[in-house]
């Protein structure tokens, strides 16, 4: 007979509490917790499929990969966090928000700190090109009352679906960018292009992991905001452009319906389209 | 009021159903069962902790530096997998045996094709140096009969903890390395060193991790075999030498109580240290 699940030895039945049973002392308590953790659902994550040893070889080769096409511009790993979801639930479970508050999703890769400070009704569109859209609105509290003082931080693609970092020297720096300050009314509005869907980056290990589960790599198009004011809870945000074929299907899962506005077609004036959507925020330290 | 969890968007709640309702009708059958298991347990583990955007962020980190310390000589994701067990979980489940045959352990990442095929007799250790030992034994059937013809691929490290593939210059190549194939009564014998303990490599972020959770980087001293005979399953295993420090401490979890082997003090003859090990190989297609 073997002995079998001796304390310490390894066993396949008690494989991951003989793996936690090792965490010394001197651990740091939440480290120690979030890697026990990690440890039982690899393990359970293992067991449930019997993953077989090529498919293990596989796996190696892939985490290996998505490290190594990582630099400065380009982060795989970020990226394989999106298209499995992680990223939208770590930003769901940090900012739970009451029923009727602005709600978040992710930041993305490709927001820029320094983008220029505009006066409300600037255009943030340096390049032109485009469909041209005023983006309107207000920064609310929850009962409904303005809020002053509040910054939007905004940024889009241009018409061909990238941002302007993925095409140094062939747009103007912080083009589609800018950073505007509420006054007492509450009230923003600024110019500049309706946004496109666009592919994230697919060309990877990444992009190829997509295409085996028959996915595509589209995300719908979208305005970044991120809305900020003293004595409230710092929303990071998309608005979406309603009726784009790619909401119910965002390769990174950002789209949520409260989040859906409405583009529609401006009759007069310079911009053609116009789209209207207000941010609730909430007092820091709500419960 | 929020619409949360529609079909098509994310929710909290609702989070891997979405995402795996997102695999397409083409895909592998095996690949979507085993990222939709992925999926499932990955996001049970960020939930189960409530994962901070901060701890997010460290995780990209770790696993970016992970991917790009790698490179022809070194791999650094599979030390990862060993250390969380995972190497070995993936090992017992695909090597379950009957009781009585000879356990399965990590094959590790030392292992050379083409070592030299010897005698029964020969001496492995072309370099000399450390404490000589000869192992000896028998590859037997489940009913206990000889097995005639098994291979036994052998290796271990030298008397510094490295194996000659990690120091290319300093040990000759295959250096305590070699393949010996059994005679009709399926004894085998042959001369080495005494393998020693040895850290795993610990400069990079799995040696830091390890720091971190308090746990050291060594494994106990072993001498691997990898026993293969036609019409037998193929052991892919190591002996342990009997009372080291680390048996209860391998930094991978190899140990398993059945794979230590006694090493006496031989009295008289050529060899200080005698190593008995019989291996009990099972019939290929046995239940």
């Amino acid at each position: 007979m073997m002995d079998r699940g001796l304390p310490g030895y390894f066993s396949e039945e008690g494989s991951a509490e003989t793996v936690n049973a090792r965490i010394g002392p001197g651990a740091d308590a939440r480290l120690a917790e979030v890697m026990a953790a990690l440890v039982r659902h690899l393990h359970a994550f293992i067991k449930d499929v019997e993953l077989t040893q090529a498919e293990w070889e596989q796996a190696i080769g892939f985490l290996t990969r998505t490290g190594q096409i990582c630099d400065d511009t380009r982060q795989e790993y970020i990226l394989l966090s999106d298209v499995l979801g992680a990223s939208m639930l770590v930003d769901a479970i940090n900012n739970r928000r009451p029923p009727g508050a602005t709600e978040n999703t992710v930041l993305g890769p490709f927001h820029v700190d320094g983008a220029p400070r505009y006066e409300m009704g600037a255009d943030i569109s340096l390049a032109g090109g485009g469909e041209r859209c005023l983006f309107e609105g207000r920064v609310l509290d929850l009962d409904g009352n303005p809020v002053a003082g509040a910054t939007l931080d905004v940024w889009c693609d241009n018409e061909d679906g990238f941002y302007d970092v993925q095409q140094p020297g062939v747009q103007p720096a912080f083009n589609n960018r800018g950073v505007f300050t509420t006054g007492a009314d509450g009230r923003y509005w600024f110019h500049g292009i309706r946004p496109v869907s666009y592919p994230i980056p697919d060309d990877g290990p990444v992009g190829q992991l997509l295409g085996q589960l028959g996915r595509h790599p589209y995300r719908p198009a979208h305005m970044h905001f991120i809305v900020a004011a003293e004595g409230f809870e710092t929303v990071v945000t998309h608005t979406f452009v309603a009726r784009d074929a790619y909401l119910l299907s965002d390769a990174v899962f950002g789209v949520k319906q409260s989040l859906i506005a409405n583009f529609v077609a401006a009759e007069g004036g310079e911009a053609q389209w116009r789209s209207e959507f207000d941010f609730v925020l909430v007092r820091e330290g709500s419960p």
